[in-house]
């Protein structure tokens, strides 16, 4: 990768002693490959040989919703920002238009994790060491396209370019996969997994559960009628998943309610749903239940269970009527794990053949309640920094929360947990730059040596990813 | 302002490069005039050319709930501080006694904000380089009193001095601003303005609640008989406001619950409440309500709209029944504010024509609901470490957890929200080198350049609070 | 005490300025002895001239739950640590075996307190300079078990050594304090003194309750079969543990609620309780009146209050039943202070006969509840960072969110709050380094001077903890 104009030593610690570590115990790992075990990039882009990014505001704009958001928060329309709209209103289609919408306001991310990894892509991926403007918008906007265009940007390429060794999707459990078969046939050697994420048919009182259910009768030809047959179709999905080469199951919930229902209670659930008369009561009572029979199958099947809990989907009803869901109004909410996840993992927290991964976005359950749960319990691995928090000080935060606690064993490396495949290096790097700061201060107050700190490093950037999804 | 012997370089990092960085930004804004746009002044301390601050205990002590409540905390009777009894009980009258019972117990206030805001006020306002102790505290009570009773101290002098462009005090919807007019009458230059604080007659529970409406049918001269004439009557007050100036309106609440009621269900509560026999959950539907009704009105009269939820306010039954309220037991609380405000964001919150400031005392919020909040809705603004968080680890703390999300842009700067009129160049003094420091370490790790860091010093030194406040 | 390899310097800040300032600030409480107020040191260790610790593995391991639930999360089964089953079920004997295991893992303590404490132990107090490992364990097996074996190293001798000055030990309201009895006979000068530990009769719905109070009756010597008899056995019991040189009550609360209720309601319960009816309800209601009554007796007799809250006890059930209590699997939930201590704090917290000391593991209520409310009652103390917040980043935690707002004279100093005996000077020297530190961040940062800083290293050292505990 072409180095550009960014300093060699940032993010970190001003200390001279601090920094001249931190960038010793950075540059063991620099060059490492990047496990991606958690993600949201389209499988399609790898489908072909010959795939594009589209238009510069394609890549860097219309779907980031981290960009987008904060331009918005400013009232900038995201019809002037392209965004398409559910509805078939009218949007800006003239990418260059929005491309200098972006740029005139490009000051609005200094400081955000959004600035670090654009500046970054701009820098390492597309040898541009200028910032956005006014006045250079338009040559940026020619030189990305150009680029774009030529035979070394395809999504294959910057694949290897990246170093990327594996590449996690996250796919719906009625999902066929036929972007994952279609790289299968391909012959290439890129490693995209799907990754198993059920909420669609586990959330029973969602509006289009039945359709949903109905997919999931079809795909799984089981036809699902009760909750046998629903957990049946489920385990069916599961092993076609990793037939496919899934490693894991993602959860979102909004809060990590685990717990038992009698296979009675949960046959009575699936049918009011079927009924449509499903109270938000059985609802609850349900995905706690399913994120108990969701462990139950790991046990078995070896899959890796992930869950993402706490964030409240689509918080701005004009937004999401207009644009969809992801588009910036899904907003954290306090989360409680200790009894929360107590019924799980009393039943499978004891267990090895379990590794469940847990992340949050609030952090005031870090030092309080992740740490000391997964400090304890031997299945239990602490996720990285998730969404808002995957940032420099989000990031030293977790450090500084959870390390003490739950030591770095317990935890489960990084993941970019991102849907622009071209921040992924800068995401990796943020990370690293990160832990080797965090690494060099411990070495520098002679908490830990160098030949600690540089095991540590391996670790963090590479082998506790590995461990955590057994890749 | 005479320069005393305070470090120049006080609160910067002990790294010299940051340090070097944080004076250079700092320099840029030390001299700037000062924003204040919200706070707790009275109103009559400028309405006469030769107001008076009384005696050092009556600048310095007794007024100043954060002083008298450390003291307090350490065992001191408040009597003994000179603090008024609403009761009749006799307190300690000769103020140089209650002086020297302060410098007794100055190093209470080792590392903390008064002790910040107290030395900057005797270096720099009143010429005074030395600590207070129990040798010299006759001694400084002779120099402040003389000073006091010298030409350059009054109210409005200090005024000029300290570079006020605009100070906003927080009035009841009930008052008729008689120290506003006269301040008005009187031709002088400085901009002291009212802020419509309407708690007292929506808060429908309060044990004087006929009292305050009757107060308010007086002045608005509108009968408040119903649900209809309390509206029409609070949008006279917020027009009489704005007619003195007024930019804002400002409204504490426990809980920052937002949602609508019928205008039935508000007339019923009101009649309920003229009755006596309002219930708690009435009185919670309809400051929810009411906070509707507030965004509502902004939005049309462009006031802007700031809530200042989560204090517990009395906690201690026998200081407010000796003492009165504002005296040191006000106790924040937990709040939430995903669930809360999604009503009032959800029908106001994509207006650019409002502009709504939201405040907060739990710190665990502000990574996790407020800085995404902000960082999304264009009507919304994150206002500054407020209370207990306005120093320098809370600053801190909000720079790290807020900014990487919200952007700075998405922030109201700074307000110094005090009844301490003298400390009022030392708290902006503060949000500026903190400012400046927080800044000097996103240079110090490459994250922005030093152009950047001295716009976003400009911004927040004046213009974020410029703008949100539309002054 | 033998220095060995340990930096001097460790833990300090690496910037030069504020290191240096640190190691002054340091060497100024460097010799100073220990006060341990708080903690569950065995004071069967001391009723012996000739105690002993036992194996390495019995030292370091097996009894200490920090130790053991680490390894544990990493899969290691307790029982080849060692730790007994309760079950009678079969565990590892060899002792050398358990210490080899802990050697080859050493490393998972990398960054953790208990690495810092254990390398601490081994140097300074076994004069061993080198870290565990799969090669040296033997070896430093070999060396540990003949320096316990050697005359020096008995727990009295220790004692001497470590400098202790008082150790407070915690114990149940029914304990005869045999331990504590057989020392006093000895004529041995250590201070060791009991605690009172209600909990066991106060929680009524604790499945040993009625065995519990047949204690109660059968030691005070009181036949406890009402409220007014139950009363009076606790102080009786309270009396008896002053005798015994107790200064101190404690209670282990999930929340801390107070309230007072009716003493018919109270003997209601208490009768409920005898016949096995007891509900959920009236235990926590009988939690929070008795937190109001052991209020009310220790401004009576002046023991010095502890609230320990917030800990959900053995969350693991099949570690639980197999091993016991405190075997690691106690996890932090979230703690409300505003709401629940108001009761007590309105009665008793405006009384500076009662010295109340409040603990928490939510550090989110550090800077918005605990801080605040030690700031103004003058009861109440905090208490020092606990548990898992024992640590560096923890007591870091703690001074930037609790000492700006409460100031450092409404805190307790510090306390050890350890099992583990050999531990206390290492948790010590670690509060007095991160203090130490603390302060010259402050001095470097122009907030005090160094004179300041030296006062308070002092109190942060002794006198804090001596003043709470009144010792």
């Amino acid at each position: 990768m072409v180095k550009g104009s960014l300093s060699p030593n940032r993010f970190f610690s001003p200390d001279p002693g601090v920094r001249i570590l931190a960038a010793e115990i950075y540059r063991s790992v620099e060059d490492q490959p990047l496990l991606c075990p958690h993600g949201h990039v389209d499988p399609r882009l790898f489908s072909e040989a010959d795939g594009s990014f589209g238009s510069p505001a394609d890549l860097f704009i219309i779907p980031d919703h981290y960009v987008t958001r904060m331009l918005y928060s400013q009232g900038i329309p995201l019809e002037q920002l392209g965004v398409p709209r559910i509805d078939g209103g009218e949007i800006e289609t003239d990418h260059r238009k929005v491309w200098r919408l972006f740029c005139q306001h490009f000051h609005l991310f200094h400081g955000t994790p959004s600035g670090i990894w654009l500046t970054h892509e701009l820098n390492e991926v597309f040898g541009i060491h200028e910032r956005p403007g006014e006045t250079n918008a338009d040559m940026l906007y020619d030189t990305i396209s150009e680029k774009l265009a030529s035979p070394g940007f395809t999504p294959r390429q910057l694949y290897q370019r990246f170093k990327i060794q594996v590449l996690c999707t996250t796919d719906a459990a009625t999902d066929t996969l036929p972007a994952h078969q279609a790289i299968r046939n391909s012959g290439w050697q890129g490693r995209i997994l799907p990754t198993f994420r059920p909420d669609a048919v586990i959330h029973v009182d969602a509006l289009d559960w039945k359709e949903q259910v109905e997919k999931l009768s079809a795909v799984s030809r089981i036809i699902v009628s009760d909750y046998r047959s629903f957990i049946h179709a489920l385990m069916q999905r599961r092993e076609f998943f990793q037939s496919m080469g899934a490693v894991a199951s993602d959860h979102a919930v909004i809060n990590p309610v685990t717990g038992e229902i009698t296979t009675g209670e949960a046959d009575g659930i699936i049918k009011r749903a079927f009924k449509g008369t499903v109270s938000a009561d059985d609802a609850s009572r349900f995905t706690a239940h399913m994120l108990m029979e969701m462990a139950r199958m790991s046990v078995e099947d070896g899959l890796v269970m992930q869950i993402h809990p706490g964030a409240l989907r689509n918080h701005n009803t004009l937004v999401f009527n207009r644009f969809g869901p992801d588009r910036g109004a899904d907003i954290p909410l306090r989360t409680e794990f200790t009894n929360n996840l107590m019924p799980l993992l009393n039943k499978y927290g004891n267990d090895t053949r379990l590794s469940l991964i847990v992340f949050t976005l609030d952090e005031s359950a870090y030092a309080r309640e992740l740490a000391v749960l997964a400090g304890h319990y031997p299945a239990l691995k602490l996720g990285p920094p998730w969404w808002f928090h995957d940032s420099l000080n989000g990031m030293a935060r977790y450090f500084n929360q959870v390390m003490e606690t739950a030591g770095i064993y317990n935890t489960a490396g990084f993941n970019d947990d991102t849907r622009a495949f071209c921040s992924i290096p800068a995401r990796h790097d943020v990370w690293r730059r990160a832990s080797a700061n965090w690494l060099a201060g411990l070495v520098a107050r002679h908490m830990i040596d160098i030949k600690d700190a540089l095991e540590m490093m391996d670790a963090m950037a590479i082998g506790l990813a590995k461990r955590a999804y057994r890749l």
